[in-house]
C-alpha cells in the first residue's frame, strides 16, 4: 500500500544502489561498440552498432482514464511494472519520455516516476540529462536566427514575417517570452515582427526528433518542416532554407536513445519528449525501436489519457513503424475516478462508494476506446493509502462485470522489485501473450475534417465537430498544399473527453470545437486546436526552484 | 612551414588516432574515481575526488600582440607548445576555453586551435561538447524568469523593472534578439518591459563559473550576483531572491572540468569560456588549478592581445588564486606585423620589411607591459606560408635587441607533436625555470578610477581618461554600494591599444573614453566600457551552417 512515508522521491533515489550503467548495458545485450557513457550511470546507445536482431519485442503502451490534478502515477506504473515483469522472468525493457526542465522548476519536482518505481539517477535525468533537449533547443533556435538573418540580408526567399509559424524556444517556464517583439533597435539589430517562444518540448523539432527513423530520416524531416508563409502565402520549409543538414549536425548524438536503470536494476531508455496537446506525447521512435531489438516486452508510455496519448500512439507514431501495442495498460485510481464521480479535489481521501460507482464511466469509454483499435486493455489500479478495501473490491468487480483484466498495484510504496506489481504484471503478460487485431482508427486518405469527426465521435463520444472560420480557411489551405494525407493530431484539454476541462466523467450530447489547424510537416501531421493550448507554461508564487539547492558535499537538494 | 595544404582542421582532427581518454587520463595520473566519461574521447575530472596533490604547476600563459582579422592562431600555439613541451619530456597539462556555439553556425568553424595542432574531438568540443555553456544558458535563463515571476506575482522586492541590468542568454548569433519587447499579451501573460538577449558567453554567470574557486564558492559569486536595481536605486542580487541555491544544482556538474586530448596525445582540459571583453577571458579558474595538481608545467591562454587577456588574467583571475604565470608567450605573426605597419588586409602576403620593421612598435608594447607585471616574455613567431627569410629572419633579430626571447614556430603545419614548436619550447622552458618577480598592476584600495587610469596610461599608453557623464555618476553609485574594493574589467576594442579600432600600431597622444562603468558583483569585478561591445553577434550573409551537414555514416561535415 503506498504509505506516503516520510521519504521523498529524491531520498529513496539517493538510498538505492545502482549498478555501473557498463552492467546494465551488458545484461541487455548491448554490445560495447554502441555504448557511450555518460557519467557512471548513464550511457547513450548508437542504434547503429548495436549488434542485436531487427525490433520483435512486444509493446506494451501505458495510458489512463481522464487525468486529474490529483496526478494517476502512470510513469511510477510503467516503471513498476516493467520491473515486476522483469522479476517474472521476462526480458523486458522501459522507453520512457524524459522530463523537462522548465516544470521541474516551475510546479513539480520531476518526471522520472515516484516512491520504489523510479528510473534514475532522479536528479541527473530531470537536470539536463546526456542534453538531448538543449540539442533542440540549439536546433530550434539556429534554424529561427538563420531565418531572421534570411529576412535581415534581404529576404530572398519572400518570407512574410507576419506570417511565421515557427517560434523560438527554452526549456523554461518564462510566461515573459510567451508574447514579445523582437528585431528593434533600428535598422542594424534585425527586421521587427511580432514573436513568442514555446517551451523547447512544443518545438516541432522535438516531435521530428521523437517520429524520425533514422539520422537520414531525421534530416528529411527537419527538411520538410514549414516554418512559416511567403508573402504570396505558399508554404517554407527548413529545406527551401538549405539548413536541415545544419539542425541535423545539431542533433546527432542527441538522436542516440539514453540508458539509465529502474531502483530494482531494469534498464530504460529514457528519450525525447514532445508534448502531448500540440504533438503526440511519446519517447523517441528510435528508443521504441531500439528496445524492440533488445527485449521481448517494452513497456512504453504515452502522454495524458488513452483519449489523446493512446490514439495518437496508435493513428500517428504507429504508422510510422510496427510499434502497435499488444496490450494497453490504463491506469487509473480510486482518486481520480471519485473526482470524475464529483467529488472536489479536496475531499478525495474520503471513502465515496457512490462517486466512485459514478466516476467509472470515464474509465468504461477509455476502455471501449482501446478496444477499438483491436487491442485488449488492461485496468492498472495505481493504489493509494486513502483507498478503502471496500472501493479497490468494488472496482475490480466491476472490471471483472465489465470484462476487462485488471489488477491492484502498490508499485509506489513496495515497488515493482518488490510485490507490488507482481498481478499486474502476470495479467499484462497474459494479454502481451493473447492474439489481438489491432487497426488504426482511420484511414490517411481520409479528408482531413473526417478525421477529426471521426475521433471525436469514436473516442470522446462527441456529437459532431464545429470548425470555426479560420480553421475552415486552414481546411482549404491544407488542401492546396497537399496535406491532407496527414494524420490529425488532436490538441484538448486532458481532463475532459469534450474540449471543456470542467465537464468530467463520460459526458454525452456536446460538440468539440476545433478553432484552428496547424500543419506540422516535419513530424507529418495536423494538429487541430479545440481550446487555448498553453504553449509557454509560467512559474507559480512559490517556483519549486525556490527550495531547490546543493548541500556541503555537492549534493542536490529540493528535487521531488 | 604552415603549408596551408588542402586539408580542413575537421579533416586533420579526423585522420588523427585518438586513444581512448581513460588512457589519457591515466597517463595524466588521474585517478578512475575522479573520472566520469562523456563519450569515447571527453571526460569531466571531479576536482574533490582527485587524488593529486595541491596545484603547484606552474603557468605559461599564452597571450599576444593586438590581434588583427588576419588572425594570429593563439590557439594553435598554446595547443602547439603543449604538444612539444610534452615532446621535449615535461608533465604538461592544456587548459583552454569552451568554444560557443553562435559564432561556430555564423563566421568560423571552431576554436579548438588548427591544423595540427588541435584539441580533439573537435566537432565535439566544437558542437554541444558535454553541455557546460547549455548548463550556463539553463542557470541564467531560470534566473531571469524567476525573476520576471517575482515581478509579475506582486514584487515583493520592488524591483523596478527599467532598471534591471541582467538578461537572458542564447548560445547563438542572433542579432533579432539584441533588443526586444517582453511580457506582451495583458495581464496574465507577464509585465511588458524593454529587454535583449545576449550571447551565453557574455552572461555573468559564465564569468562567475570560471572565477570560482569551488562549487560553495560557485553558490557565493551567484548569490553576490547584482541583476537591477529597485525602484529606490538599490542594488537587487540573486541572493534577496533566494535562488542561488536553484542555479549551483543547474551548474554542478558543469563546474567539472572537461578533459580531451591534442592530436599528440597531451591531455587538456577545455572548461568555462567567459567574454575577453565585458569578461576576463579565461578558461576556468577550476580547471587551471586541477591542471595545476596534475602537471608541472599548465599552458593556458587569455583572450584578445596581451594589453586586454593578460592583463585580465593578472589582474583578476591571478587575485583569487595563486595562478600567476612563470612566463607569457605572445604570439605574433609577420601578417599581423605587417598590418599594424600600414599594409591593408589583402595585401599581408606580399614581402614588405618596411612595414614589418614599423609594425614591431605594437608587439614592443605588448612586451614592455609583460614586464610589467614582473614576468619574462617569450616572443612565438607563429609562421606563415607567405613569411619570407628575410623577414622572419629580421624579426628574431630585432627580438635579440630588444632582449627578448624569441621562436619562430611552425605547429599549424608541422605540429608541436612534430618538430614544428622544438625550439619555442625550450625558450618557455627556461623562461619557466628563470625566478620571476609577479605583481598586480594595481592595488585593489586604489579608487576605481585611478585603477582604469593606472590601465589605459601604464598598459594602453594614453595620455589619459575621460569619463561620460554616466559614467561618473556610476562611479559614485558604485563608491554608494561599497564596490571600490573590485578590481576592473577593460571592455576596449581588441585591435588598438587606443578604444578606436582603426588606429593600430603603437599610437601615442590619445585619451580613452570611458562610457559606463558595469559592476558585476558576482564575478566581482568592475567593467569599464570604452566605444560600443557588441554582447549578441550577429549571422553573416552566407553563414557556416549553410555548409554545415552530416554525411551518410553520420559524420560531421563542414566544421572547420
Amino acid at each position: 500500500m503506498s504509505e506516503r512515508n516520510s521519504l521523498s522521491d529524491l531520498e529513496i533515489a539517493r538510498q538505492a544502489t545502482m549498478r555501473p550503467i557498463e552492467e546494465i548495458a551488458a545484461a541487455a545485450g548491448i554490445n560495447a561498440a554502441a555504448l557511450e557513457l555518460y557519467g557512471r550511470y548513464k550511457a547513450k546507445v548508437d542504434p547503429s552498432l548495436l549488434a542485436a536482431p531487427e525490433p520483435a519485442g512486444k509493446v506494451v503502451l501505458v495510458s489512463a482514464m481522464s487525468p486529474t490534478p490529483a496526478g494517476e502515477g502512470k510513469s511510477t506504473t510503467t516503471v513498476g511494472l516493467a520491473d515486476s515483469l522483469a522479476r517474472a522472468g521476462h526480458k523486458v525493457m522501459i522507453a520512457l519520455r524524459e522530463p523537462s526542465l522548465g516544470p521541474i522548476l516551475g510546479m513539480k519536482g520531476g518526471a522520472t516516476g515516484g516512491g520504489y518505481s523510479q528510473v534514475l539517477p532522479m536528479d541527473e535525468i530531470n537536470l539536463h540529462f546526456t542534453g538531448d533537449f538543449h540539442a533542440v533547443t540549439s536546433a530550434n533556435n539556429a534554424l529561427m536566427a538563420l531565418v531572421d538573418n534570411h529576412i535581415y540580408q534581404g529576404n530572398e526567399l519572400n518570407i512574410d514575417p507576419r506570417r511565421m509559424t515557427f517560434k523560438r524556444v527554452l526549456d523554461m517556464n518564462d510566461r515573459s517570452l510567451r508574447e514579445v517583439i523582437i528585431g528593434l533597435g533600428g535598422p542594424t539589430q534585425g527586421v521587427p515582427r511580432q514573436d513568442g517562444f514555446d517551451i523547447t518540448v512544443a518545438s516541432e523539432i522535438m516531435a521530428v526528433f521523437c517520429l524520425a527513423t533514422s539520422l537520414a530520416d531525421l534530416r528529411e524531416r527537419l527538411g520538410r518542416i514549414t516554418f512559416g508563409y511567403t508573402y504570396s502565402r505558399d508554404p517554407v520549409t527548413v529545406a527551401d532554407l538549405g539548413v536541415q543538414g545544419a539542425l541535423t549536425l545539431l542533433l546527432k548524438e542527441a538522436i542516440k536513445p539514453n540508458l539509465v536503470q529502474t531502483i530494482a536494476g531494469t534498464p530504460a531508455l529514457v528519450h525525447g519528449g514532445p508534448f502531448a496537446n500540440i504533438a503526440h506525447g511519446c519517447n523517441s521512435l528510435i528508443a521504441t525501436q531500439t528496445a524492440r531489438r533488445l527485449a521481448d516486452i517494452v513497456v512504453t508510455e504515452a502522454g495524458f489519457g488513452a483519449d489523446l496519448g493512446a490514439e495518437k500512439y496508435m493513428d500517428i507514431k504507429a504508422r510510422i513503424a510496427d510499434v502497435a501495442p499488444s496490450a494497453v495498460v490504463v491506469v487509473a485510481t480510486v482518486r481520480a475516478l471519485k473526482m470524475h464521480g464529483g467529488v472536489p479535489k479536496d475531499r478525495l481521501t474520503e471513502p465515496d462508494l457512490e462517486a466512485l460507482q459514478a466516476g467509472v464511466a470515464n474509465l468504461r469509454r477509455h476502455l471501449h476506446n482501446v478496444e477499438k483499435f483491436g487491442v485488449a486493455p488492461v485496468v492498472a489500479i495505481n493504489r493509494f493509502s486513502s483507498d478503502t478495501e471496500e472501493e479497490l473490491d468494488w472496482l475490480l468487480e466491476w472490471c471483472a462485470a465489465e470484462g476487462v483484466q485488471a489488477a491492484v498495484a502498490d508499485v509506489w510504496g513496495r515497488g515493482g522489485g518488490g510485490d507490488g506489481g507482481d498481478e499486474l504484471a502476470a495479467k499484462v503478460a497474459s494479454a502481451v501473450a493473447a492474439p489481438n487485431s489491432f487497426h488504426h482508427l482511420y484511414p490517411l486518405d481520409l479528408p482531413v475534417e473526417e478525421k477529426i469527426r471521426t475521433i471525436a465521435q469514436e473516442i470522446y463520444g462527441a456529437d459532431g465537430v464545429e470548425f470555426s472560420v479560420p480553421a475552415l480557411k486552414r481546411l482549404a489551405e491544407i488542401e492546396k498544399n497537399g496535406w491532407s494525407g496527414l494524420p490529425v493530431c488532436m490538441a484538448k484539454t486532458q481532463y475532459s473527453f469534450t474540449d471543456d476541462a470542467s465537464r468530467l466523467g463520460a459526458p454525452k450530447g456536446f460538440t468539440v470545437h476545433v478553432r484552428d489547424l496547424i500543419p506540422k510537416t516535419g513530424a507529418g501531421f495536423i494538429v487541430a486546436l479545440t481550446g487555448a493550448v498553453m504553449t509557454m507554461p509560467g512559474l507559480p508564487a512559490a517556483p519549486a526552484a525556490m527550495r531547490m539547492d546543493v548541500d556541503d558535499a555537492g549534493n542536490p537538494v529540493g528535487l521531488s
